[in-house]
C-alpha cells in the first residue's frame, strides 16, 4: 500500500522510551530537552512588536532581517558567507530532511560519526542510506578515514555532539577540512548545540575552514531560545542554494512568520547573547551536579568523560550489560535512560548511554543517578 | 552531485513570475495570495493568552486541544473520525510532502485532476510520480474513469478547486465516492477553500462518503486565517495516522506551538467562524468586480465559470493564443498573470489563464482586466 521507503521507517522504540519517560513521577534522563525553567518566553513587550506584514505569505528563504542577521553571527564563527545563502527552516530536523532529499537516494553513501544523532539517522535512512562510518578517536574523526569512505556526503556534529558530547579540536577540525578538500564530497555540519559552551568559545566550524568542497552548515534557535519556536536555519554552498530552496518551497513553502519576527528582534537588540549568558550558569551546574553524583554512584561501574557543552553524558559500561534490559528495569523503577544503541548508524553491540542532564532538577538528576548505580551490574 | 530527483524539480517559471509580480505598481492576479487588508491578526489580548508550556518541544501530532477542535469541525462535516487520527501540519504544503513521502516513489501512478494544484505536482513528481488524469465535467471527475486510473493514490482537490474555482456536485462526490470503494486506491482530498463559499454550505467532503476506500483529508487555516501561522491539518484513515506520524516527526519533530496555540483559541471561542462570516462579503464583492470587468472587457474573447468559492477565476481564451508571450507582454505593461499550463500534470497545449481575484484592490482589478482585455487577441 505504502511506498518502499515506509518499510525503514524505523520502530518506534524510542517513541516509545519518551512516551513513558513523560509518565507522571518518571525521571527522564532519556529525552533531549533543554530546561524549561529558563526557556525563552516572549515577553509582551516583544509580542506587542510583531510587524504587521507577518500574517501574509512570506519569501521562501525567510525573513530578509533575519537572514542578515544569521549571516553576521556565522561570519564571526569565520564562516565566509552573505545572507543570500542562508535558508531558514522550520528546526533543525527538517534541515536534515531537506539536505536528505537533496543528497540521499537509493544506496548514497553517507559518513556519519558512530553513534551520532539518531533522527538524522531515521531521516538518511528513509531516503535510502547506505550508512559508512570512519574510526574516530578523542579528538574526532580521523583524517585519514575520510578519503576511504568514498560517501557522497558526510554528516557531521563535531561540537558537543549528541550523543557523546564530544567536542572536535581544532586541530582535527583543520585536517578534516584538508581531507574534505581533497574529496568531492559534501560535508554537512549540523551545530545545534555550539553556543552551550561551558568553557569559553567552541572551535570554529570544520566548513570554515574548506577550500574546495561544497558545504551545508545548520544552525538551531532551539537549544539558545526555545524549541517551540521551530526554528533554524541551513547555511549553504552557493552551487546548492537554489535546489535548498526549491526543496523547502515544496516541503512547506516558507517558515512560521510570527517565530522568525520574534527571533529577528531578539538578533537585532543583542537578546539572544543575552539570553544565552543567562542561562549558561544552570546549565554547567547540572551538568556539575550530575558529574558529582556519578563520581559517587558509578566511579566502579562505567566511564565517562565530563562535557565541555551541549546536552548530554555518555557512559560505557564497565561489565557487559543488556543495556535494553537495563533500560526496562530502570523504567519500571521510575527513571529512563536512553540506550546507546539507538545512535548506531550501523547496530552493533554495545553497553552504552546517554544521559540528558539539562531537563531534571538538582533533586532528580541526584535520585536518578543513584538510582541508576544500583540497577547496574 | 545530487540525488536524481533533485533533475525533477520543476523549473523556476512560477517562481519568477511571482517575483515579477511582487514589484512595486504591477498589478497581479498572478498568486494565489488571500485578501492581506482582512487576514487574521492576532491581538495583545490573545497573545496575552498562550500558555507558558509551549516554548519547550512538544508532541508530533499537534497541541491536543487543538486536534480536538479539527475533529469536532471534521465530523460535522460528516467525517467520522476521532481526535487521534488529526495530524497538525505545518501549512498545506507540509501535508502534500508527507502523503507523498507515504505513498509515492519511481512511478507510483497518482490520479489528479486535470489542471491541479501546481505545488501539489511538484512535490508528487520530485517523489517519482506518475501522473494519470481522468476525463470529467462541469460537475468534476467522471467516476467509470476511476476504475482504469489503476493508481495507487487520487489527488482531489475537489471544492472550489485551485485553479479552475470548480465544486463538484453532491451527486458526484458520492458517485465517486462509490468507486473508490471498489478500487484499492488511497484518497487524498485537499479542502483549503471549503469556508471561501459565496452560495452556503459546499457540499460535503467526497471521503465522509467512503464506505471501504482508504482516505487522507487535509484542511488549512492559511485561506480562514492567515497564511503566515503557517498551519494545517490532515485527518488520516486508521490505518495511515502511525506511519503519518512518524513521517512528520522525521520533517520537523512537530509543527510551531505559538501558531498552534493561537489557533486553539480561536476555535475554541468561535473567533474562527466570525473571522470567516466577517471577510466573505469581501471576497465575494471581488469576485463581483472580477466577474463584472470580465463582462465589460473580454466577453468576446474568453469564457469563464462564475466561481462560487475559493480564490481564482479559470479563463479560456476563444482564439488560440501564446499565452507565455501574453503573459511576458502583460507582465511589460505591469500586470502578472499565471498561464494555465503551469496546472497541467502532463504538458498540453492550451489557451488558458488563471486570474487571482482576492489579493488585489477593486480598482487594480478593474485596471488589470481592462488591461488583459487589450492584450488579447
Amino acid at each position: 500500500m505504502f511506498a518502499a521507503r515506509i518499510d525503514r521507517l524505523t520502530s518506534s522504540l524510542v517513541r516509545d522510551i519518551l512516551a513513558a519517560a513523560s509518565r507522571p513521577g518518571v525521571i527522564s534522563f532519556a529525552g533531549g530537552l533543554p530546561a524549561s525553567e529558563v526557556l525563552f518566553r516572549a515577553s509582551p513587550q516583544v509580542l506587542g512588536q510583531l510587524p504587521d506584514d507577518i500574517w501574509q505569505y512570506g519569501q521562501t528563504e525567510g525573513e530578509p532581517a533575519l537572514r542578515e542577521q544569521v549571516a553576521i553571527r556565522a561570519r564571526a564563527l569565520g564562516i565566509d558567507c552573505k545572507a543570500g545563502q542562508v535558508l531558514i527552516v522550520n528546526g533543525s530536523q527538517q534541515g536534515i530532511d531537506l539536505v536528505s532529499k537533496l543528497m540521499v537516494e537509493e544506496g548514497t553513501r553517507v559518513l556519519t560519526e558512530s553513534p551520532t544523532y539518531l533522527a538524522a539517522l531515521q531521516v538518511f535512512r528513509l531516503m535510502g542510506a547506505h550508512f559508512v562510518t570512519a574510526a574516530q578517536d578523542e579528538e574526532g574523526l580521523l583524517p585519514q578515514s575520510v578519503a576511504e569512505a568514498d560517501a557522497r556526503l558526510a554528516y557531521l556534529v563535531p561540537t558537543f555532539q549528541n550523543p557523546t558530547g564530544l567536542c572536535y579540536s581544532q586541530a582535527r577540525r583543520k585536517a578534516l577540512a584538508g581531507a574534505f578538500d581533497a574529496q568531492s564530497m559534501v560535508v554537512f555540519e549540523d551545530d545545534p548545540y555550539r553556543d552551550l559552551s561551558f568553557d569559553g568559545p567552541a572551535p570554529s566550524p570544520i566548513i570554515s575552514h574548506l577550500k574546495q568542497a561544497r558545504w551545508i552548515y545548520q544552525g538551531s534557535f532551539s537549544k539558545t531560545l526555545a524549541p517551540g519556536l521551530r526554528l533554524g536555519y541551513l547555511i549553504v554552498h552557493p552551487d546548492l542554494i537554489q535546489a535548498m530552496t526549491r526543496l523547502k518551497q515544496a516541503a512547506d513553502l516558507h517558515s512560521n512568520r510570527l517565530s522568525q519576527a520574534i527571533v529577528t528582534q531578539l538578533l537585532q537588540d543583542g537578546s539572544l547573547d543575552q539570553h544565552v549568558a543567562n542561562i549558561l550558569p544552570l546549565y554547567r551546574e547540572k551538568r556539575d551536579v550530575m558529574q558529582a553524583a556519578l563520581l559517587q554512584h558509578l566511579s566502579d561501574k562505567a566511564s565517562w568523560g565530563l562535557p565541555s557543552g551541549g546536552l548530554f553524558f555518555w557512559l560505557t559500561l564497565k561489565n557487559e550489560q543488556d543495556v535494553m534490559q537495563l533500560m526496562q528495569e530502570a523504567l519500571t523503577a521510575g527513571l529512563a535512560i536512553m540506550p546507546g544503541s539507538a545512535f548506531d548508524p550501523v547496530p552493533h553491540p554495545s553497553s552504552t548511554i546517554r544521559l540528558n542532564f539539562s531537563h531534571s532538577s538538582f533533586e532528580q538528576i541526584q535520585q536518578g543517578i543513584a538510582l541508576l548505580g544500583s540497577l547496574i551490574k
